[in-house]
Formats: structure tokens, sequence, C-alpha cells
């Protein structure tokens, strides 16, 4: 089993610059960087991956939420879809170079991205989340079914904590994807790390 | 003096079905349909352009706002830029097939909008308008200034009506931009034959 990839998915309330910098702190304990910031305009996102470009961390770890033109621009590493956005084969036709993911809820829905040419999707939540409330988490046992059912990886969002990242990539994810567990820890860095170990862990065992 | 265009911009308030039925008795008289659906999904904007596609409307006279994404996906003429999308320049860039208009307020504005490579400036608002209550309308002076200064097309918007149409043409834009004006309007095909009848009456000039 292979270690699992750390996603952080940007929570939407910090400032650019507070973003930022933290980022520049942890990204190179840090797999994937998405920008999910849906009350942003396209220029303030384009100006946050200057910002981040300026601070060192590499496109290639870059994912831009929704808008592949912002991506396409930036020329960073990839989109990333909801059930909102533009559909995906539509995106990976006309955006080639662009990585491309989709968010999903459902074994359905994974296989609909999987079949449309989604490079990997997020599936979630896995556990019970203050941004989920009232709604019944997914569980190890759907995410693995789903990691069983289709070929492209399956990265697991939702409640996730260091402790039990090492089960949910025993479960078949090939990674994890994390907002407020890193972001709003009162160390970033120290989190991520805890993170970093727990997910090590599954490939030692 | 050539007849001014006509470019007709979406209200953000119909529903994808009633825009799509005025849109298909009207686009024959209309140079350009600008989908400006600020509060909608990229989603809802890609299946209104495919509903307007089925409906016999030529891409090539639509245009997306804000979302070059979108535009490119769906292989239409162009994508309209605010003060809060994505910069000209970049987009001219990377979205080489799009047209790439953007709106302006001043002087300097047009210039960098010039300078950057748009295609076009939307210009205004020219005349008072409920959209833009309280604000000072720019009027046919500022018009006839920002259009001498540079060589791209301005198209002139807000509180256009049909009998000042001419008059907007004659003080130096290449077209007139509606919103309400034909949308609203009791009968828009009327609406959009008042406006060409004044015009064409401009050409005659």
């Amino acid at each position: 089993m292979k270690p699992g990839k750390l996603h952080l998915i940007s929570t939407g309330t910090q400032t650019p610059e507070q973003l930022a910098d933290t980022i520049e702190r942890i990204h190179p304990e840090i797999d994937f960087i998405h920008l999910r910031e849906k009350a942003k305009t396209a220029k303030e996102v384009y100006e946050i991956v200057e910002l981040l470009i300026n601070k060192g961390v590499p496109s290639s770890k870059i994912i831009i939420n929704d808008r592949a033109d912002v991506a396409c621009t930036t020329n960073v590493r990839g989109v990333h879809l909801a059930f909102h956005s533009l559909p995906v084969e539509i995106v990976k036709q006309t955006f080639k170079n662009l990585t491309v993911g989709c968010s999903v809820h459902s074994l359905e829905e994974a296989q609909i991205a999987e079949q449309q040419g989604a490079d990997y999707v997020i599936f979630g939540h896995i556990y019970s989340t203050q941004s989920k409330p009232g709604l019944i988490p997914k569980g190890l046992e759907q995410l693995n079914f789903i990691s069983q059912s289709i070929s492209i990886p399956v990265i697991a969002v939702g409640g996730i904590k260091p402790t039990n990242s090492s089960d949910v990539i025993r479960a078949g994810a090939q990674g994890i994807a994390v907002m407020s567990g890193i972001l709003e820890a009162k160390n970033p860095l120290k989190a991520v790390q805890q993170y970093r170990s727990y997910l090590s862990e599954s490939y030692d065992a």
C-alpha cells in the first residue's frame, strides 16, 4: 500500500494573505492544494495563485475549484469540479493539460466521473463534520466499496483527523483531503506533520 | 457612418426557458447576445448555451459574461470581462479563439483595455438607468471623447431607448447594449425592431 496523499482544501474564510502565509509554511508537506474560494471572484482567485507562486509554492500542486479558466490562465495543475460545475468530459476535452477531479457522493456519481474521464474523485463526507451538519456520514464501508469499484484514485474527505487517516487509506482511499483540520489548527505545520505521520503508518502497515 | 450594432445583455432575472424563448424569436435582429447570469452556476450557463444552440441561435453571436471556461467549452464567440474578472491580456493570451470584451467606466480603463488587447469595450452608463440608481450618468460627451481616444469599438450601455440610440451612434459608439429595454418590453421583437430602426437612422444621417 502506497503512503496516502495529502490534499489541502482552502476554507474560503481566510484572507488571501493569511492563506498564502500558512501555505508558504506547510506546502512541502502537502501533495495538492485546492483553492476553493466560492465567494471570491476570478480576479481574486487569480491573485491568490500569483501570491502562492511568488512564495515558492509549486504550480504543479495547485488545483482550482470550479474555474477551469483560472486554472488554465495560471498554468496550475488542475481544476476540481462539483455538481454545479461544467461537465467533466467537456472540461477534459477542452483543457487537455489540466488534471480534472470531481466531487462525488455515491457509487453512481463516482462511476459517471470515471466514465467521463475524471483523473480522480473526492468522496465524502466519511466522518461527521461541522461543515455537513445533520447529514449522515458515508463511513469507511462505502469508501471501501467505491474504491474497489472504480480504477481512478479516490480521495476521502470529511471529518478526517490525523488519528483516523490511516484507517481511511486502509479502506482503499489513495489520499485524504483536509480543510479546517489543518487551516484552523493552532499550529498548521504541526497538524500537517501529524497527518503525514499517520498517513505513512498506513504505508508501513 | 456604419449602422450601429445591437448587443443584447441578459438581465439575470429570467428562467433559462423564458430567456431562450425570447432570444429564439429575436436573434435574427440582434448582433451579439451576452449571457450575464451572475447568480447562475457554470453548469446552468452551459445549459442555457445548449438551449440557445438547439433553438438555432448562432454560436458566433453568443458572448459569455466573466467565464472564459464556459465560452471556450461551448465554442461560442467570446467572453465579456468586468473589473472582478481575469485580466484581459491573460484571457487573450490563453484563449486565442475568443473575442474578448471588457466593461469600462473611464478613459483610463478604456485605454488599459485597449493596451491589453481587448477586442471592444462596453462603456456606460450613458443615461440614467434604474439599474444604476444614484450614479451620475456619463453622457454623450464622455462617450464621444472615449470613442475618439481609442481605436477599438466602443459599445454604449445604460438607459438607451430606441429614440436616443441614433444619438449614441452619432456620438461615436459602434453599437449599443440593451438589457431591460428589450427583455422586459411587453413585446421584445417590437422593441428590437424599434432599436434597429433608429440605429439605421444614424446610418442614413
